[in-house]
């Protein structure tokens, strides 16, 4: 693994560069199928804002953790990021050709392999979760039942089912705890347990990572109504053209603009009593809440 | 988990029933989109000769472990082979429209859905390994790894991309290896973690694993090119229809023939030295060995 001599003293930035070595090397060392590899690679390593490694590597510090012990998390949790969006934009689902502002991976190397390096990643992921030098066992659990909420989000995302008694506000609110905040709020518990941290701390950084991966998705839905394709290097108004709930749609923009406020007080109120060490955590928040893209 | 009080007597058929109840169970108890639980019922509860966990359960007893301590990783290794025949079977891959004498999952629910049901047996089938009482960070480790080996193999198999070194016979192996001997070596081996074997215990399964994975395959190869779609439930002849590279295709039907002779032969040089405790692997060598389907 990479070694972080005083990752706590790196600026966002190096951290980054730090990730993209790490994930780099993930698919570097192993002995795939030639194709495999390349197809991995294009999916993991093709841009992309990793704010569920940044989140998994911040709260192990936040939580007085080595960051070094949680980048097999950090890199675990991106690639099931980085699977999830193969397989959402395939033909099948949300038929996508556009992401991060080049060919989606099904379009670059055709539907079996993407399909397959989807899989791949999915796998590798948990490999690399097992790795982790503190708490392997908490981590690739947290991973795995994470994953699967995920995958049941998208279900209900892309077909429907839902419990009848539902109104559209409840599914709209289901959906995106499965399919968005699942994963960021694991991020953040990975980073915990990699740090070791107590259960009360476990507990903080659980529900913080739930008002992160709330208004990360608020944000989201905000942005595909309001900027141009090209800016955001996806499809945006896709929402709306393919009848998707959306915050706007329910509850109106200025709702939705007041509901990040709102959310990122949360954040605050949360992350209070950690003083100082929290400081990388409420840049991260503020960064969220503003992001144009 | 189930409670098999005296698993060593049971017959096949009597531990079969308990693999069936504990595949049940895994999925019954989860909570998911209702339209990912039915497909994923679908995909996993469809008949199928549960060779692997079959495996798993008897090498851990033969490695003087509890059965009872095998299920989780039995359920996970069967798991991954559901996950992997519903994404072999998809349109872009093998388009096959029947497995086991009935509709493919994405046949049954969609290609959307079967996709998503895969990703999904994938992930809990990690959460299962992580649930062992004994060895469940060996066990994880080894359904995540021989899982990465079995994406490969399919992409070798669907797209090719061999070393340009390998001849026919070799790239054979090679596929067969990774595709369907890599999850049967990891469910000999992870029996072995569930009994807390030693080294050496290990390393005897991990072998005899590996005889089986091939044993498995050549019959596989014969019986394809010998009997009929209606009596293997799957599409016979496929292989000589895609064109795909067999054991009777390259060595000869005869050969083939021989060979599991051999493989059965060192099957048993393999399992000599665990005399009568192995009488379970031998009888299931010699099950592999001449099945009709």
């Amino acid at each position: 693994m990479l070694e972080l001599k005083t990752p706590q003293l790196l600026s966002d930035d190096e951290l980054l560069a730090h990730v993209e070595r790490a994930l780099t090397q993930t698919i570097a060392a192993r002995s795939l199928a030639a194709k495999l590899k390349e197809a991995t690679h294009y999916a993991l390593l093709g841009g992309g804002k990793r704010v569920r490694p940044l989140l998994c590597l911040h709260c192990c510090a936040a939580a007085s953790g080595n960051m070094d012990n949680a980048m097999p998390a950090a890199v675990a949790i991106e690639m099931i990021h980085a699977f999830s969006l193969v397989h959402d934009d395939l033909p099948a689902l949300d038929n996508d050709d556009l992401r991060r502002g080049r060919a989606t991976t099904h379009v670059a190397f055709g539907e079996a392999l993407a399909i397959l390096a989807g899989d791949a990643l999915l796998s590798i992921a948990m490999e690399q979760a097992l790795s982790s030098k503190i708490g392997a066992a908490h981590i690739a659990h947290e991973l795995a039942t994470s994953t699967t909420e995920m995958i049941s989000g998208q279900v209900l995302d892309t077909l429907g089912g839902f419990p009848t008694n539902f109104n559209a506000a409840q599914q709209l609110e289901l959906i995106h705890r499965q399919k968005t905040g699942a994963l960021i709020r694991a991020a953040c518990r990975m980073g915990a347990f990699a740090a070791g941290a107590t259960a009360d701390t476990l507990d903080r950084f659980t529900r913080w990572g739930e008002t992160m991966g709330l208004m990360f998705q608020v944000v989201d839905d905000i942005l595909d109504e309001t900027q141009s394709s090209e800016h955001l290097g996806k499809s945006a108004g896709k929402d709306a053209v393919q009848g998707k709930m959306t915050y706007p749609k329910i509850h109106g923009i200025s709702w939705s603009r007041d509901h990040v406020k709102e959310l990122l007080a949360q954040s605050e109120q949360l992350l209070k009593p950690l003083g100082p060490a929290a400081q990388p955590l409420r840049t991260m928040a503020q960064t969220l809440a503003t992001r144009t893209k």
